[in-house]
């Protein structure tokens, strides 16, 4: 059955503090991964659309406003989404 | 100045319940976005290395070796990695 696979990469806006990455950059530092400069990270979400009949824009909204509503904070975050469509064996739907 | 920058995408094996996934398919389902069936959520991790004269080979290597010691945990976890040259104004570095 061919479905929709919105792919959305969830990323910290330029300029704002990423303790988290700055962690792990210490962390692979503390490994000597000394050649590392710089972490960031982010959320990779993959979302499964039952609609494949959706034209791309209607898709590309839908998951924008999935994003807007709950997936990004987008006071602190962006994000990025692409659509592929898949097969999906019917019993897994 | 010329820096690699490494994009890595980890997400759960197949097969591997996704919790976290399950909790915001619903959420959505709440939000009325029911045409959604699915969502497996990730995270992507950007590193930057300061050695633009690694050979792809050997940066991917190195990525995987952070990936292995670090970044993913492999047992239920499986990474992709991603190179691409980036341009960074010196006083970043």
């Amino acid at each position: 059955m061919l479905m929709l696979k919105a792919k959305v990469y969830v990323t910290l806006k330029n300029g704002v503090l990423d303790p988290q990455g700055a962690a792990v950059c210490s962390a692979l530092h503390a490994l000597s991964h000394n050649d590392v400069t710089e972490v960031r990270i982010g959320r990779y979400i993959e979302l499964l659309l039952d609609d494949a009949s959706l034209s791309e824009e209607d898709a590309t909204a839908r998951v924008k406003a999935m994003c807007d509503a709950l997936l990004a904070n987008t006071v602190i975050e962006e994000y990025r989404i692409e659509l592929e469509e898949v097969e999906v064996p019917c019993a897994a739907q």
